[in-house]
């Protein structure tokens, strides 16, 4: 974990040194504020860390490394104004501090210095750089429609959320491993294992914190155990829920509080919820480390990425 | 005018063969609902003319031709939710038709189909093409986001006022020219002449909608003549009356309708407004025309283009 600690310095350092102009203020301002907003910076590790894996120096992929911070930035600041979210890291929302408008264009401005940033690489694999980014940004817009869409079908299918999450989330931590492995010259297939990595690491995870929300220890849990279920969040587990048990989970849903998630729990409990979902998250995980070890390179050049993925698997709770 | 209507057809055409996704339809419906409403493709029909200067078919730059087009659409679509704006071509504007957070996300896919077709290029020229798309794309949000800002200014400055119009407006169609030139294989000096042309085209033009707003002949002008002062939107007439004698401005201000409309153009009289405005619109076209003459090509190559800045310019009002 040590090299995890030392690529996350290197990230807030380079976003430090981004050179946002300082003109006009009330455009930049807001861009600064989210991006010294500090997360664990995961996709621009990912993509230093793919390209240590073939002998190049992490630092020149920086620049595709913040552009990807900077994506992932700008996808948080606008998400927050759809989902109309006050509370971002314990912090106010980007459209609460200012205005929605700010929110909107200092959001637009992001993603035009996103590209700024992945453009910054040699030109020889310019194009399949904007390529891959591009194709991915689409997605990532994709899999947000399709995640405001969900609350209006009816009968939403579990396929239909993995595949709104693969969009939504999964294929950007693909991107952030391909971007770094192209950029270090790797091949095409060595670079689609790393995406096909990445992906099925974001299913899994994704899948993990839908399970952790309703299972986590408490005293492990940063936050309210069954905050998901408390707020009609669509989950695998309620979607699969609604799938298996229609009545009883709108029956569930129609209660409040701490009875709303206790009747909620016996219905997942009921069926079989929570295993399927285990099962699930297990097997992108698994298929994400089979992708891993495809990769032609010496295994101690896979160990980085390894420990990481292992690192974020709650094995406990 | 024979080939702007050329050009004008070839951009409708490439914009229906945009071949944008169809699923998830409310992303990508109202991508095509604003992509539809037929503008005058100024910009785009500008990156064609400059690449056929450069004996280089027209065709060859549609890709960066259309990004242009998309481009533009989506700071429309941005602003139009920023301004609040219901109408836009007579049509509800895409917040109105389905809902502000359509309008951001739809927006902010076109802003990566943008890049999509502006990358589409010669691999010898993409890493000056996406910079120079870049760079303006960032001018561009700082120009709307200087628009929003000028209300909160008590004093503003007519300078400021030119500064705001530049990025907002101008450098798009200095952008726009530049691309063509560029992808056509122009040298630099030739392309700068060219963004300069455009740069101050556009400069001369916002500054005619301003005068024209208020002194257009009624009969021959499309919308209700003094609506900018009824809205007390911020035009270089209004900002200049303002800096001339604030007094007078602010108490014809405070009236409403037609008197407002009255009062308002007798300040601009007493502060000698129009010629002001008229005088520096008339400088900008020239500039223009120096820059555009300037080009090392054939003046027969130059003549569409000189012919479109002429025929845009309203001489008589």
């Amino acid at each position: 974990m040590e090299k995890l600690h030392h690529y996350q310095a290197v990230i807030e350092e380079g976003i430090k040194k981004l050179n946002l102009a300082e003109h006009p203020n009330n455009l930049y301002e807001p861009v600064r504020y989210i991006l010294a907003m500090k997360g664990k910076r995961m996709r621009p590790v990912l993509t230093l860390m793919a390209a240590d894996m073939f002998d190049v120096k992490p630092e020149t992929v920086l620049p595709q490394a913040l552009g990807i911070e900077v994506f992932h930035n700008f996808t948080l600041l606008h998400d927050d104004i759809m989902d109309n979210a006050p509370i971002r890291r314990n912090q106010p929302t980007v459209h609460e501090k200012w205005n929605v408008n700010t929110a909107i264009l200092s959001g637009d401005a992001m993603l035009v210095v996103a590209y700024q940033q992945i453009a910054n690489c040699n030109v020889g694999v310019l194009h399949k750089v904007i390529s891959l980014f591009s194709k991915t940004a689409v997605k990532v817009c994709e899999g947000q429609q399709l995640d405001m869409d969900l609350p209006q079908v009816q009968k939403a299918t579990s396929a239909e959320y993995l595949y709104m999450i693969e969009r939504k989330t999964a294929v950007l931590l693909g991107c952030s491993l391909q971007l770094g492995a192209l950029c270090a010259g790797a091949d095409k297939q060595d670079q689609l294992n790393l995406y096909e990595f990445g992906k099925h690491m974001g299913i899994a995870f994704q899948l993990q914190d839908d399970i952790l929300d309703a299972y986590a220890n408490p005293d492990k849990f940063g936050k309210q155990v069954g905050g998901d279920i408390i707020e009609d969040k669509h989950t695998f587990l309620l979607i699969t829920a609604m799938q298996t048990n229609p009545e009883a989970t709108a029956k569930a849903m129609a209660k409040s509080n701490q009875e709303k998630v206790e009747s909620m729990l016996n219905v997942y409990e009921a069926c079989g919820v929570r295993r399927k979902a285990e099962e699930l998250m297990h097997q992108h995980f698994d298929k994400a480390i089979e992708f891993l070890t495809a990769v032609k390179v010496d295994a101690s050049k896979r160990q980085p990425l390894h420990s990481l993925a292992e690192s974020l698997l709650v094995r406990e709770y």
